[in-house]
């Protein structure tokens, strides 16, 4: 499927993707768009002239500063809008007086992703993150609990996903800067106050809820895929000296930083790479084979840093619902479900730097042959990832653009 | 200070105290107010008849449907607001034509408060729960680590207060009903999916913030009171079975229900309270000196549960602050920071029933000289906690209202 735009082969944002996010310009507030090529499309824009009113739902929600109130409108009116989308835009197009051939509205509402700033797509209600990742597990069975490995993970690990409650006041969108964090940890059986030493990255792949469940209400296995509105990746900052003093739950070891993708792919724009689980579990077909790739910027220079992959966890994201609603909690619009970290087995799948037995040496991206090390994160380093798949029938990949941010110097 | 209204001496809404509620009519949505004797001062209607003009403040905070705006304004102006409160009610009022004497007024804005349903107060953006009741901790000890006891707590548990990010979504006001969760732990090495069968209730106190801090930033404990709107009590339903089966932190066993009480009760009210903490801290005169009564009701009969107080703690509420922001969290306006169970260290003070050794007898309230016995809590049984304090110096009680919840059947 083509556009009449151009969109370059190798592009995140096809026509296949068309992913939501907010965005905002020198002259004219946040609101909703989706991506297309190397433009945002202003839905705000469209939503006003109307282009939407034959599709009967709640067209306001699209010209709201968040997308919380149209991601609970849910698959149905997703999917209406996400057709009508394609027809606009299509090489092919039978509405070419409405976008294509309409100047005013195109210079209107194609705005180059080059000109935007990006926030966050939601207001976060809440946010959860998992520890459903196989290698990860095994990585850090020896960190969380010393003299384990995977056999001495809690005995619940295969049962239920595994989880906790984040922090949602410090989720912020890719490209926001993380300050090194003070804290504390003990050493030789004294406390210790101190600037982090052990920053870390984490490397995750997260759901964004669009209909929730009433509190009280369990949501069904069979029936949870309907509850998400789409997928971003998320980089779970982590400071491992404080983590270590936190047993109990990880609290100020996490809390001070959590990044997201600012575009937010169609629950639909994955459903081409869908395989079964790692671990045989109920459902089949219930993991996406996605790459997502970390890059490591210090000096100008990019180092390759690991290709993980979103197939290495043993449980679906509908078994994640499942399990933390099953009790009657509400989910709600905008909240973000997070996988943990999605090692691979081989050390240059490590989604942290946790998991590695020693300082790593990381290769530069560019042809000079440039190598770096790094045991944790250095003042300066900026963190990227991205992931992207190609359909295997034809042009058009599906991407997630970029989640970056950069380390800044403790106060 | 008396009013002109009458207020019994033993209500818990005197004149020293004037907690921020939301509430609604039958005739009219929710809307901000204070408690007075048995009447709801609808504070609405007086931002909207320009009672508070004078005092230079964003009034329209007070027009609001909840208080986290009004509470952001900080202790500056709730003081300027309180201080004309007590001007409009006190008996010796010089504003009487304001109020007192303007009967039209009286009757729009002082709404019995048995003809009202209360609602939360704030938007919760985020929920903590510490872990600092010193009574509870031992108690706990070995249910959490076996073979634990106080010495066996976590190192850090005495140099920072403890914590975890609980669910924010499944906060609900006091009268909101708690269903019993499903859920799962194991048993004889094997999984097992079942109805909570330990259901619990957890007696705590907690901060409301009012003004928040940029992420980054962290709080100083020597200006962290000035970010507390207030306190309301709190009760963290727990479902003891799923807590064995999480000890990575606590989820499922948490985050089906937390109920607090519905007026938050003002900063400046709670001064004359204050004590040194339990454990002689940086802090003088860190805690407060608030008894908490629990009661449970079962067959129209009201047993007695506890008295707890809010004194047996470790920390103050600002280094509770200190530590969450030290990092850079941010804190938001109407979030929650609770103590965790502050039981005292007889069984006539336990704050949950996991703490009791044994199943637990209960005294009826009443006359009759009425026994129960629970282990746990059972379908149908309303627990229930009040608080209140009497000033030394004449009358005027600040108290808490009433945290209820029943106990519904699961599904």
């Amino acid at each position: 499927m083509a556009s009449w735009l151009h969109v370059a082969d190798d592009s995140d944002f096809s026509l296949r993707n068309l992913p939501y996010g907010v965005f905002s310009t020198a002259d004219s507030g946040p609101r909703i768009g989706v991506a297309i090529g190397e433009y945002a499309l202003d839905l705000r824009v469209l939503a006003q002239e109307h282009v939407f009113d034959d599709l009967d739902f709640s067209v306001a929600t699209l010209e709201e500063a968040t997308l919380n109130a149209y991601a609970e409108l849910g698959r149905s009116v997703h999917g209406k809008v996400r057709r009508k989308l394609q027809q606009l835009l299509e090489e092919s197009t039978q509405l070419g007086d409405v976008l294509r051939d309409n100047q005013e509205r195109r210079t209107k509402c194609l705005v180059p992703l080059d000109s935007v700033s990006m926030h966050l797509p939601v207001v976060v209600g809440d946010y959860t993150d998992f520890f459903i990742g196989i290698h990860h597990a095994n990585n850090c069975a020896d960190f969380l609990k010393p003299g384990s490995d995977i056999t001495g993970l809690i005995p619940g690990f295969w049962d239920t996903p595994t989880a906790y409650h984040g922090r949602s006041s410090s989720v912020i969108v890719s490209g926001t800067p993380v300050r090194r964090p003070k804290g504390q940890y003990r050493e030789y059986g004294k406390a210790v106050s101190t600037l982090c030493q052990k920053l870390d990255f984490e490397v995750e792949f997260a759901a964004i809820i669009g209909q929730g469940n009433q509190m009280g209400d369990a949501i069904d296995v069979d029936r949870a895929e309907d509850h998400i509105f789409g997928f971003v990746m998320l980089n779970d900052w982590s400071a491992r000296d404080f983590q270590k003093n936190e047993p109990s739950a990880p609290f100020s070891c996490k809390n001070f930083a959590t990044s997201i993708s600012p575009w937010i792919v169609p629950f639909e724009a994955l459903e081409p790479f869908r395989i079964p689980p790692t671990e045989a579990g109920k459902e089949v077909n219930s993991a996406y084979e996605i790459p997502i790739r970390a890059t490591l910027e210090s000096n100008s220079e990019r180092y390759q840093v690991a290709e993980c992959n979103t197939k290495f966890v043993v449980f679906s994201f509908a078994q994640m619902i499942a399990h933390h609603t099953r009790g009657g909690c509400p989910l709600r619009p905008g909240d973000i479900l997070a996988t943990g970290t999605m090692s691979g087995p081989t050390r240059q799948e490590l989604g942290c730097f946790l998991e590695h037995s020693q300082p790593y040496e990381m290769v530069a991206s560019g042809s000079n042959g440039g190598k770096i090390i790094r045991t944790f994160l250095e003042d300066g380093d900026v963190v990227e990832f991205t992931a992207h798949i190609q359909p295997k029938d034809g042009v058009g990949n599906v991407g997630f653009g970029l989640l970056s941010g950069q380390v800044l110097p403790g106060n």
